[in-house]
């Protein structure tokens, strides 16, 4: 059968289209999609460098994003997909955000909101990790290499 | 002597006419000030209802005015003054800001980020509490009776 267009992988594959905009741009490459319905309502990624703000990373902006294209400030009915794990500030906005399922790539042990000794996210909200969790490392190996020999 | 220009309870009340502008406009009724050298760089408060988007805090707003101002995404030499205990993402944002100091008024038992049991700011951050605690407190009160009144 195939991959499905509407597996997690095919949405995966949009975030981290995103995160390879951010490594363009000599950001951290980080990026996220909002589906709602089978349909991607929002595309973001890491910006901190270019808007000269440390909290406009790839899920902030996705979320805003959302909120917009929805004209409401839930996402019970949404997922988003993120190239690595949400910190505690992204970890914070989603529990706002009621969003439904949290879909992540790789893990983030120095900075991922799963370092805190409580459960910080929406008890309603599912998570899965791991999807095409190598390729988004990847890309930020890629990146903090570039960094590391320049 | 009386009340210096620059004390903490001076700018902890541009916080709260922040909070009164909140207030009118049928918002949770929190506001922040970012000061730097005895100045004031950002004012803000939250619009979570008119911007239809549930992560936008008064200290986020002020946060990215603030960058925006300096034209730098770190505020090491800023104090951040707001009404309410920082919930966990604003907490988050906070620590990627390296704020020098945050100074707040009432406790948020609820949804402070002290609720989570780790340390989550920027190790370097001061934090000050209760400063015009009452009157802090007083503006929420006040908007959560109006509305189970209404």
């Amino acid at each position: 059968m195939g991959l499905s267009v509407y597996s997690d992988d095919h949405f995966m594959k949009e975030a981290i289209k995103q995160a390879e905009i951010a490594f363009e741009d000599k950001e951290i490459p980080v990026g996220a999609v909002v589906v709602c319905n089978n349909k991607i309502i929002a595309r973001a990624y890491n910006q901190t460098e270019k808007l000269n703000d440390s909290t406009a990373h790839a899920e902030m902006i996705a979320l805003t994003a959302a909120f917009n294209y929805l004209g409401g400030k839930y996402l019970p009915d949404c997922s988003i997909y993120i190239t690595l794990e949400p910190c505690i500030m992204c970890a914070g906005a989603l529990y706002w955000s009621q969003i439904g399922k949290i879909i992540f790539g790789a893990p983030d042990q120095k900075r991922g909101y799963r370092t805190v000794k409580s459960e910080i996210l929406h008890p309603k909200t599912e998570v899965i990790e791991g999807i095409l969790a190598e390729d988004c490392k990847q890309i930020l190996d890629k990146f903090f290499n570039t960094i590391r020999n320049i």
